[in-house]
């Protein structure tokens, strides 16, 4: 089959080590991928008000399909979150992070199989905040039946394309009756196009309550922006951390950038010593997206197995493998 | 010394159970309390615009401390749910609880002993929401500068007196910079004037997740009503849920209101089957409150001498005691 483009975001501090170990993993296990490189520029690009380049935003627009690894966004005005503009410049509207044990990797947790799916565009990010007296500030928070409609769409298309039996909506709809109260309407609505998935419905407090006391029970989380944010940590936390948890980001028009959402640990930058796992991981979604499934399932059960084997690990986790030793052993476990 | 009046809610369901397991456990503890009894009533008072009476309200307001098992606000339009008007008509403004393991109560952490300080009163509890347009709705979140000074100064006043050594101010400025900026702006006000507290400030995604992780790394977390809401009762879930937890409301004037926040329960209301360890510890808290402190640790110690011993067990902690039983069991241990 023909070679695909795929943007790529390598990013900064670790993000290049850990995306050469992305390239040289999907290269041996002969994934067909162009890889149209993008960095972050050093001045503001007055076309996305940011340090993203443009070109780099009509590369995805492009493709349809980019991989992401951590952008520090660099601290001064007159210029916008790399992240944030990436999720409004592309639309990115659903925040997906499957989050699972690993074989070998021991946290508190051994039984923790779920996927959080999180609205990002709008809720308490509105960015519309104003001070009303002095001592005095408010921000809005926005729920649009547009947005909640779309987001919930996507989370019962995936519990239905990936085998998951239950959806659970998470809000606060007891106190923001109308805010989440509408996020729960348009989950409702599409909960009753999808007869064979459980819907349910968890008040926030208690879903984190749940989550910490017994993970097992949930399978597909689906929530408001920054419910999303703190659960999906949350959860990535259960299993070990961000440094081990993919996601990818769905956006209008068929584009997914899968990206690793842990940070770019300059401490560490340069230093063949970073976790690739990640990103790795991220790329696995990213194949899946693109229907490589034998690929991604090969990929996948090869950073499985490495990790399970022990052998080969990053300081992160405890061992003293360098980054591209612990790349090399994945590669050697693939299992063509 | 001259007993003490302390208004008692015993609130609904298993409340009533519970507190006269707490009657008996401060009445052998010879504890010199009047009890000065409310139920929520049975429509609703105009004064209170809810079920709460306003004499029961008054009745907290002249002892100014008071003692509150679960109440489950009746369903329906034209009153006001029960806990928050409490907040509202008490200006309860800060919510605390600590959070330990308990010896002998087997969760995936053993090494929890925080204390959370929930800023009560505004923030995303504004009940501020409208349509904007068909499909666009809005709530309002509001950060005062007093709220927020007062819930700070209250935080390290605590940790102060209580010997701890950090204080973590939890926030999402990097998102919502004016609100949860203003809250830390005061937070930093508060923490220059205790330069023997170590101050800290954690983003409540990563708060989450270091939670689970590590829970051992933090103290006493201060922060906005929804964070605290969320964080509470995680927390709450890492030793064993709301079941295990205490819980006390500290008001304007001197005011405070300890409680139980778990559920009512009606499935076993009546049943001689609820755990009354959340309003037992509940009520040591308010002990410390009134300075009976040899008291308090009195029973606190016999509390969990019980728990640790592990002879009687309530249902929810896999016993088989009955309410009565384990009160027996907690009133034996206590140590003149
Ligand atoms: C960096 C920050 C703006 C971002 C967010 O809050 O969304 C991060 O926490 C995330 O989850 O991607
Ligand atoms: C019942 C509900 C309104 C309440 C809250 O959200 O504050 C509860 O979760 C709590 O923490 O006391």
């Amino acid at each position: 089959s023909s070679p695909i483009t795929v943007t790529m975001f390598p990013g900064d501090g670790i993000g290049p080590e850990i995306a050469d170990s992305v390239k040289k993993v999907l290269s041996t296990a002969e994934v067909p991928i162009i890889w149209d490189e993008h960095f972050v520029g050093h001045t503001v690009d007055p076309r996305t008000q940011s340090f993203l380049t443009w070109e780099s935003l009509e590369s995805v627009r492009r493709n349809k399909v980019g991989l992401k690894g951590p952008m520090a966004t660099p601290i001064g005005k007159g210029h916008r979150s790399l992240n944030l503009t990436l999720r409004k410049e592309l639309n990115l509207y659903a925040n997906v992070r499957p989050c699972y044990s690993l074989p070998g990797y021991k946290t508190r947790y051994d039984d923790v199989n779920l996927v959080t799916i999180r609205e990002n565009t709008e809720g308490e990010y509105s960015g519309l905040e104003h001070q009303v007296v002095k001592g005095v500030v408010e921000s809005l928070k926005i729920i649009t039946r547009q947005a909640s409609l779309r987001v919930a769409e996507y989370a019962f298309a995936y519990a239905k394309a990936n085998n998951r039996q239950r959806v659970s909506a998470i809000h606060k709809a007891n106190i923001m009756r109308k805010t989440d109260g509408l996020f729960l309407t348009c989950c409702r609505e599409v909960a009753a196009k999808y007869p064979e998935i459980v819907y349910e419905e968890v008040i926030i407090d208690n879903c984190c309550m749940m989550l910490v006391k017994n993970p097992a029970l949930f399978d597909v989380l689906v929530m408001p922006n920054l419910y999303g944010d703190i659960i999906s940590d949350l959860c990535a936390g259960l299993v070990g951390g961000l440094g081990l948890t993919p996601s990818c980001n769905i956006g209008e028009h068929g584009i997914a950038l899968a990206e690793a959402v842990h940070g770019s640990a300059p401490d560490i930058a340069g230093m063949n010593m970073a976790n690739p796992t990640a990103l790795l991981l991220s790329a696995v979604m990213m194949l899946k997206h693109l229907k490589l499934t034998d690929k991604a399932d090969m990929i996948h059960a090869a950073i499985i197995k490495t990790i399970a084997d022990g052998n080969y690990r990053t300081a992160d986790l405890g061992g003293s493998s360098s980054t591209t030793d612990f790349t090399k052993a994945i590669c050697g476990n693939l299992n063509f």
